[in-house]
C-alpha cells in the first residue's frame, strides 16, 4: 500500500516477470517520520497506513506490517482496525534475545506511557498468550519488571499490580530485575510503556556502542586486525543473535486483526521476518484467543486459555 | 570499620609491616545482603555501616565507602549523616561509559522510586554540580530521560518536570532517549530512581550477556580461538571501558559528608576507585557547594554556582 508511481517501478525491478503474488493499492498520502502522529492521523485521510488498516478492517487483508512513524501506526490501527473487546489498551510487545537462547517478550515498549495496575495485568495476559500461541512456549514464565526480587521492592505502580498479577491463572514468577532481561529468567516481562521503551532503546544503544568500541579497538593494530579476521565468524554469530532484524518487529497486541510495527531502519531481512510474524499471528488467530481470554472474569480467561 | 577479629588478620596479611595509615574501628554487628534494609537499620544499632556514618557525622572521617546492602547504606547515611539543607531527597548517581569517551552521569539510579517533578529538578542541579566540580566538565549538558526528543513525548512526570528544568540556570538540553546514554549526548541524565535502576541493571546484564555470547562463539572453532588470541587486547580495552569497577561506585548525593555505594561484587580495583572518588568529593567540598546552590531561590543557585 502506498504511492503507486513509487511502488510500481520498485516492484518491477525486484520481480521483472511479475510472478510474485503482490497487489499494489494506491494511497496518495504519506505520513513521514517527522509528522506529529496525532495531527497526521487526523489530517492525512488517504495515507498509506490508514488505507492498509482499512483493508484489515474490511477483511481484505489479515494484517498490517509497517516500518513507518510508530505513533501514527499505533493510533491509526487503534482507530481504524479497532480494539479487541475486553482490552483496556493495546500494547507493543518486543522480543529480546537472551543468553539462555530462548527469547524474552517485553511489553509494553511504548504504546502506553502512563499505566494503571489493571493495564499491567492485561499486558501479562496478552504476553502470556503471545508467548504460548506464537512462540510455542508451553508454560510461559511471566515476570514484573522492578528494582529488586522481593515483592516489596518497586514503585507504586508495580506494588499495586502485584496482587492483580498473582490472581491471574498464569505462571507469574514475581519481580524480575533489569539484569534478568538478557539472562532469560522470564519468557514475558511486563512493564509500563515508558520503562519498556527506555529498556529497548538503552539496549539498542549499548549493542551499538559495544560493537563500535570493539571495532575501533580491533583496528588499532595489525595483529588485532589479523585476529579479528580469523574470529570474524564469532562476530557474525553475535550480530545475528543481537540483531532486532531477526525478531521481526513489534506486534501491537490488542487491536483487531494483526499490526506489526518495525524499526525505522529495518532492512529487507527485518521486513521478511515481520511478515512471517504477522502470518503466524493471523494463522494462530491470536485475536480470537485474546478476546476469549479477556472477556468475562479471570475464570473465563483460565477456561479459554489453558 | 567492622569486626576487628576479621579485619585485623586481613590487614596484617596485606600489610605485614604495618606501614599503611589504616586504623581499625570495631563494630560488633553486620548488616548482610539478605537483611531487610528497613528492619536492619532499626535493630542493628552497632552495625559497621552505622558506626562508619557516625564517624562522618562526628567529623572523624570525611566520607564512607561501602559495598554492602545498598538500601541499608542509603537509609543509614540519610539518618546518621543527615540530609544537606535544601535537599528534598538524596539521590544515587552512577557514571556510564560512552562512545564519545566522556562519561555520562545518570541520577537517580535507585534511591527514590517514586519522584515528584521538583525532585527531578533537584537531581539536575546535583548532577550538574557533580559533573562540574568532580568530573571537571565546564558546562555540563543536562538531559531528561524520556521516550522521544520532542518536549511533548514523555510520561506525566517528565512533562511536569520539563518547565522546572527549563527555569534552572544550567545547560538543559531537553529530552534524551535511551540510546543517548551510551552515545554521550548528555553529561548528566536525570530520571526517577525506578527507571534509572532499570537502566543500570539492563546495561550490566547486556554487557555480561554480549561478553559471554562472544566467548562461547569464539571458542567454537580453532581458527576463531587463534583469532581471539591475537585480538585479545581489544577485548581487554573494551572490558576496561565498560567495567563499572573503573568508575568507582555511585555517590549518594545530598547527604552531609560523603557516601559512596559500591557494587556488591566489587573487586579491589573498584574499591580503590571508589575511595579516590570519595576523596575527590571531600576535597571539592561538594556538599558546601550544594548547600549554597540549593538554599534560596534559583537565582541564589546561579550566584552560588556559576
Amino acid at each position: 500500500v502506498g504511492r503507486e508511481e513509487v511502488l510500481r517501478p520498485a516492484l518491477r525491478a525486484a520481480d521483472p516477470s511479475g510472478r510474485l503474488p503482490i497487489e499494489i493499492r494506491h494511497a496518495s498520502e504519506v505520513i513521514t517520520m517527522e509528522d506529529s502522529a496525532a495531527k497526521a492521523v487526523k489530517t492525512k485521510k488517504d495515507s498509506s497506513i490508514r488505507l492498509a488498516c482499512r483493508l484489515v478492517r474490511d477483511g481484505e487483508a489479515q494484517g498490517v506490517v509497517s516500518a513507518g512513524n510508530t505513533g501514527a501506526v499505533m493510533a491509526t490501527a487503534k482507530i481504524v482496525q479497532g480494539v479487541t473487546p475486553g482490552v483496556i489498551r493495546p500494547a507493543l510487545a518486543s522480543v529480546f534475545p537472551t543468553k539462555r537462547g530462548t527469547p524474552t517478550i517485553i511489553m509494553d515498549v511504548g504504546a502506553n506511557v502512563d499505566c494503571t495496575p489493571q493495564m499491567l495485568a492485561q499486558f501479562a495476559v496478552m504476553g502470556h498468550l503471545y508467548s504460548q500461541k506464537v512462540l510455542r512456549v508451553s508454560k510461559p514464565r511471566v515476570g514484573l519488571l522492578s528494582i529488586g526480587e522481593e515483592e516489596h521492592k518497586g514503585n507504586e505502580l508495580t506494588k499495586a499490580a502485584t496482587p492483580l498479577l498473582k490472581e491471574l491463572p498464569l505462571h507469574f514468577i514475581g519481580n524480575v530485575e533489569g539484569r534478568d532481561v538478557f539472562l532469560g529468567s522470564a519468557d514475558v516481562i511486563v512493564c509500563d510503556g515508558f520503562v519498556g521503551n527506555v529498556v529497548l532503546k538503552v539496549s539498542e544503544g549499548l549493542v551499538d556502542a559495544v560493537t563500535k568500541m570493539l571495532k575501533q579497538s580491533i583496528t588499532a593494530s595489525f595483529l588485532r586486525r589479523a585476529g579479528a579476521f580469523l574470529s570474524a565468524g564469532a562476530f557474525v554469530d553475535l550480530k545475528r543473535k543481537m540483531d532486532y532484524a531477526e525478531y521481526g518487529g513489534a506486534p501491537l497486541i490488542g487491536v483487531k486483526g494483526v499490526c506489526i510495527i518495525c524499526h525505522g531502519r529495518s532492512n529487507a531481512n527485518a521486513i521478511r521476518n515481520a511478515i512471517r510474524v504477522a502470518a503466524d499471528f493471523a494463522r494462530n488467530d491470536l485475536n480470537k484467543v485474546l478476546e476469549d481470554g479477556l472477556s468475562g472474569p479471570s475464570a473465563g480467561f483460565a477456561a479459554g486459555v489453558d
